[in-house]
């Protein structure tokens, strides 16, 4: 399947990691529109200087590596309700996904030395963080 | 650094590869919106099953693994432009960075077996892609 790669391409690194008020996957709401608290993200020290030109109210994208999530799921019934259908993964936001990759839109709120803290954020206290975007509003908001 | 899974549990797995007409990194728009021309995305068996309640119509967020890119780049000239202030990668969209996930906006045209027609998808023939997911209209277009 690695066709283009060799493996030690394809593994991610962590940039950083999140820590929050949430502790357990079952206290994570679905959305970080949904209720999800603040959170700081610690960037490692490597990856500091990636963060040059960021500043308090920028909306990001901050990618996450789910690392609580089952890969080998591939359908689920959303939002966690017995009764939906059965829906393919990559038709919802499971966390349960083959590369359980999390995106979340959240507003940089302060920065203090290597941590952000960003506003909302549904990811559970520990999870690594693995790249962080700028929103580009001509697209994810078009 | 891998202080909560080990290697093995932070490897992508390529879910499919983009065919496009684009062959180079240096014919690709720097955004989808940009000139960028359709493309077929083809799922690995594999992985079929987590394609079921996709529609065509259906607006997505696919997520690549930007093979060509250079992991070690933490700064850029954004946009390719030499006159630019140096800035952090994580305050850009440059392919060049820690983990070069690529993150595309399409709209799902047509849907033919393993193979989904997408547009626009601004990656070069042969990107593996890592990811798809619904475009969520109430969080990345709020």
């Amino acid at each position: 399947m690695l066709r283009f790669m060799n493996d030690g391409d394809f593994r991610l690194q962590p940039i950083g990691f999140v820590r929050s008020r949430i502790a357990s996957r079952d206290q994570a709401p679905c959305q970080g529109d949904e209720g999800a608290p603040d959170a700081w993200i610690e960037i490692l020290a490597p990856f500091v200087s990636g963060l040059l030109g960021l500043a308090p109210g920028a909306e990001l994208l901050i990618f996450t590596w789910l690392h609580r999530a089952e890969r080998q799921t591939l359908q689920v019934r959303p939002r966690r309700r017995a009764d939906a259908p059965l829906t393919g993964v990559f038709a919802t936001r499971s966390p349960d996904r083959p590369n359980p990759i999390g995106l979340h839109r959240a507003t940089l709120v302060e920065i203090d030395g290597n941590r952000l803290r960003v506003d909302p954020l549904e990811a559970i206290d520990g999870t690594p963080v693995v790249d962080i975007k700028p929103l580009l509003r001509t697209i994810e908001e078009r």
